[in-house]
C-alpha cells in the first residue's frame, strides 16, 4: 500500500512511479478503482470514468509516443481533499502523435493538475496543459524535417 | 483596502472587480506594487515584472478584444502564501486578437492559476490556459465567415 506520508508525498511518488516510470503495478497502489477525468481538454479520456484496467490503458497509450517522458514537479498545494501540482513535462518524440510522425526531438510542456483523493488514492483530476505549445513544437519539427 | 476576509475571498473579489469588471481603481487595492508574471505561456507579459501602471496596461489590453469577458471560478485551493483557482472564461470576440478579426461570437476557455500573495495583495501568478482550444474556436469562426 502506498500510504505512510502526506498526500503531497503520495502524489509525488504517484507521478514518479506511474507517469515517469510507467509502472502498471504502481497504478494498482495509487489509483482508486473508479477514476474520473473531470476536465482535461485535448486528452482522449476527457470526461470519462476509468476502471483500473482503463487507467492502465490510458497510461500505456499516453506514454507510447514519449517513452522517456518525465514530469518535474514545480510546486504542490494541498487543500481539502485535493493536491494541486504545477509541473513541467519533457519527452523525446519517438512515436507518432496526432498525425505528426516521430521526430526524435525533445518536446516540453507545462501544466497544472488538481488531483482529488479518497484516502491515500487518487480518484480523478481537473487539468489544463499548454497543448498549443506542444502543437507548435511539433509543427516546427515537421517543417524542419521537410 | 481590500482585506477583511480570507485570501480565497480576496482572490474571488479581485477576479470579479479587476478582471470581470475591468476596474483600474481595484488594481490599486488588490495588486502589489511589483507584480511578477512567473509563467503564462502565450501571454505577452510572460516572465515580466509589472508596476501597477504596467499591470493596468495589461488589464486594458487583455480585455480589449473581449470587453464583456468573465472568469467563473470553479474551485479555490489555499496553501502557504498561495491561492490556486480553477476557472472557466467566456467572452464575446468583439475586437481583433492575434490576427483574427472580431467575429462577434462567444469564445470559452478553461485555465488554472496559482496566485501568490504578500499580505492581502497578489504579487504574481503561474498560469496555464487552454490556448489551443481558443485558437481552434477562432480558426473555426474565421473559416465560417469566409
Amino acid at each position: 500500500m502506498p500510504t505512510h506520508g502526506t498526500r503531497k508525498e503520495i502524489l509525488a511518488r504517484f507521478l514518479q512511479e506511474v507517469w515517469n516510470e510507467g509502472s502498471l503495478e504502481a497504478v494498482e497502489r495509487y489509483v482508486a478503482p473508479r477514476y474520473t477525468v473531470h476536465h482535461d481538454p485535448g486528452d482522449p479520456w476527457d470526461g470519462k470514468q476509468l476502471s483500473l484496467e482503463e487507467y492502465k490503458d490510458r497510461l500505456v497509450r499516453s506514454r507510447a509516443p514519449f517513452p522517456d517522458e518525465r514530469f518535474t514537479i514545480r510546486e504542490l498545494f494541498e487543500d481539502g481533499g485535493a493536491v494541486v501540482a504545477t509541473w513541467v513535462w519533457t519527452g523525446v518524440h519517438t512515436g507518432d502523435l496526432a498525425g505528426f510522425p516521430a521526430s526524435g526531438k525533445a518536446i516540453s510542456m507545462s501544466g497544472i493538475t488538481v488531483y482529488y483523493f479518497d484516502g491515500d488514492r487518487v480518484t480523478g483530476h481537473w487539468q489544463v496543459v499548454d497543448r498549443l505549445g506542444v502543437f507548435r513544437q511539433l509543427q516546427h519539427l515537421a517543417q524542419a524535417a521537410r
